[in-house]
């Protein structure tokens, strides 16, 4: 922690200036079309250096606001502007819930079965920006060469090349974590689910950002245990003071978060909320299970850290996948447990004896092979490009009063309706129309965000999908009048 | 079941057969070494026809009795009779009981990772007797091929090619499943943990066959449900009128069994003793969760049926997969949950989201392209005489007292230590001296058994393995002194 302040320090820097930019936009003072100070004249009056201004301008085209003209400088994006306004803070009632989203998950799930259907709903990239052939080949290679050892049971807690390159990229996160720590798990849902059970038990209440993903949700669901709804900002992630009432009100077994560009909201948590969140828990000796599958696809320049990085009580369990950045279908994620470590790897074995030997060997490779970070640069590229575009056709077509967020990573939309749109409608009349979109019910343990959809922007943008997006649009509006 | 009933009577012809020449080699009427009734003058004896009798031979022979010599006949196994007795049929008490049996499983499991381990414990078969070049090189191939289906979610239900292949194997079982009944899994582990979790619940009573398979009872314990041991025997399995009274004694929320090949008795339970099973439990609409991972590996000359052929009520949960025939390591197996499908495919998606792409099209390949009939017959033949091997080599280097079971199928011997002998003891000892062997006590929710050791024969014999078996009958005649 101590070498990581320098860093910190300037990340505070060029997000300054890019919050002072974004202020000047947001006022019009900068306005759609026009040029801004030049990189040279910025660090001059702000007093930073050059990269810090880069940095900050990278950021501001990476959250849509400005753009650069080749040997011409930045300017204000001209459909910056038309961007609505912001999904305000959750505000869940407080009280625990038993989890009931199963059905509505099916159908959504279900239609990513059918390769007709726009797929809009489930979160997953396209395999047009994920390293396909790249990693198919490797897989090959590495079962041409494997032997009997891809025939056998790759026991808990799994494959220790895998092992090293995982401790060796949760440095970038931030965190020191040894390769014996870590169990890998057939993705990042089974590592949760581990994770989960390792730390409480059926009747135990988990608190939960929300919106949440719908499978943490279902797992809870399944699991019997009860979901305490923290109220949560689009931009912030989950509302500490909230949380810390909620500690104090209810016995919670334990907070699963996502700190990282929380699904759907794209939230990312600043660091002091991070060290103030690990420090919280730890005083109540809580354990906080943190889903960081999308903390590779930062739009910002830097990788954010995990809150495990602030943690020194072994209470954080970090859950990840290489679902998002790699390969969702080969099904290789990992849990770095803390002081759970030899509860989650017996839970493991129980669950599913072990994790395939060979995707986890490729996926190692993969790793080792050095393409991984060359991968990433592209990847959060394409989605912060695509995001970026679904957002102005969102604008574009969807009736007025609808809100949209500004993810600062990750690749989906979370869509307000204008009040009293009903989200299921529009999620059913969509499917009918072969169009999947995700109903904002289901990423609530009370099934609340009645006129909220999610837009998975995993796909590149293409004539069918903008006709998709704007056939939503129009089914919101109707919906609306 | 009409058309199956000519294929059981024949069954049952040759099983007579067999049973006659199996009493009067006990009975000393032939003696060690001593030729047997060629099969001409058997058929015309036992008035069967001359395949009955070949058959019936074979049954022998994989059951270690006879031994053929080419162009001479059939002779008693000089070193048959040296076996011990079989042990006798297991009287649990009778009462549902809460599972405590982790430690100890982790200690035998752990010892896998540790390639100088001679490996006795854990019940795996080794690539060696696995079809790993063919496999592997078919993996290679769907890998070079699969491009971008290999990166998606291949959500639940799971591969399409593969379900279609196992519903068409499921014709030799006795059973006609639709592949869309189909839910494919990581591993038979994973496909046992859904049924379990479809059909009941936390507080929840499965009565269970005992001993059993360690990983049944961690499951169950770590579901916080009860288990209730029925009465098993060696042979036959089960115990149907233990069952029948506990039925009547208990609320059984369900049944989980094995009836071909339970582990680690190698139980074969009569197709008539199967059909009573699933008449007895459909009455009551208690669903059976049938574990069939062993039923490819019988050592007589037919696949025996699984119970789920008799079940005309949906209510029995098929469950296997290809970790005990083809790779361990592919984690493929499958559940077909009758009239549970729906909530089986969600619990799937809640579990791990969707089983790895590839190793479903790899394993789909292999059984397409016509190897696997073949590579069973050879798997077969191997394991038979490696069981046949290591229970000869126990019954030379174990205590008098020693008693040992009679396979029907599958590749582990459960061996009974003379009484007061510690199993527990003779499992660390071994350790300590680098073999794995897994003690009695893991394989029941009381654990009992404390005079028991299950031997794993997945591995060829070798003089490794010969001296590993000497040691551990040195050991168990230590502790039985």
């Amino acid at each position: 922690m101590e070498a990581a302040r320098p860093l910190a320090l300037e990340r505070k820097l060029y997000e300054d200036v890019a919050e002072r930019v974004a202020l000047l936009i947001e006022q019009k003072t900068l306005r759609p079309g026009e040029r801004i100070p030049s990189v040279r004249a910025m660090s001059a009056q702000q007093r930073v250096s050059v990269s810090t201004v880069l940095q900050a301008y990278l950021l501001l085209e990476n959250r849509g606001l400005i753009e650069t003209r080749p040997q011409s400088g930045h300017y204000v994006r001209v459909r910056a502007r038309e961007l609505p306004a912001e999904p305000r803070m959750s505000r869940p009632p407080t009280s625990t819930t038993r989890v009931t989203v199963s059905d509505l998950v099916a159908r959504v799930y279900g239609a990513t079965r059918d390769p007709h259907i726009v797929p809009l709903g489930a979160a997953y990239p396209s395999a047009d920006v994920l390293p396909t052939e790249r990693l198919n080949r490797l897989m090959a290679q590495v079962a041409r060469r494997a032997g009997r050892r891809a025939m056998a049971y790759d026991a808990p807690p799994g494959c220790p090349e895998l092992r090293r390159q995982i401790a060796r990229r949760a440095l970038t996160a931030g965190c020191t974590i040894a390769p014996d720590e870590i169990v890998t798990t057939s993705g990042a849902m089974e590592a949760l689910h581990l994770a989960l059970r390792a730390v409480a038990d059926a009747g135990d209440t988990i608190a939960i950002e929300t919106p949440t993903y719908y499978g943490v949700l279902q797992l809870i669901e399944t699991l019997g245990m009860r979901a305490l709804e923290i109220p949560t900002h689009p931009r912030d992630g989950l509302h500490l003071d909230a949380l810390e009432t909620a500690l104090k009100q209810f016995r919670v077994k334990a907070v699963l978060a996502t700190p990282n560009f929380n699904n759907p909201l794209g939230s990312l948590m600043p660091d002091a909320h991070k060290a103030r969140l690990v420090q919280l828990l730890g005083r109540r000796e809580v354990p906080l299970i943190e889903d960081d599958i999308y903390g590779d696809l930062h739009f910002g320049p830097e990788r954010p850290r995990a809150a495990r990085a602030f943690d020194r009580d072994g209470l954080v369990l970090l859950c990840a996948s290489f679902s998002k950045t790699i390969a969702p279908g080969y099904r290789v994620g990992w849990c770095a447990p803390g002081r759970f470590r030899e509860r989650v790897e017996r839970l493991k074995f129980m669950h599913s004896v072990a994790t395939a030997t060979l995707p986890q060997m490729a996926i190692a490779a993969f790793l080792d092979q050095g393409g991984y970070d060359r991968h990433l640069r592209a990847l959060r590229r394409n989605l912060a490009a695509q995001v970026r575009r679904y957002a102005e056709a969102v604008s574009e077509h969807f009736p007025r009063g609808t809100r949209l967020t500004r993810p600062a990573g990750g690749f989906v939309l979370w869509v307000e309706l204008p009040a009293g749109v009903s989200a299921l409608e529009v999620h059913s009349r969509a499917l009918s129309r072969g169009i999947s979109v995700a109903p904002g019910p289901i990423f609530s343990a009370k099934q609340r965000f009645a006129n909220f959809v999610r837009v998975n922007c995993g796909h590149p943008w293409s004539d069918e999908i903008s006709r998709a997006v704007a056939t939503l649009g129009r089914l919101a509006a109707e919906a609306a009048t």
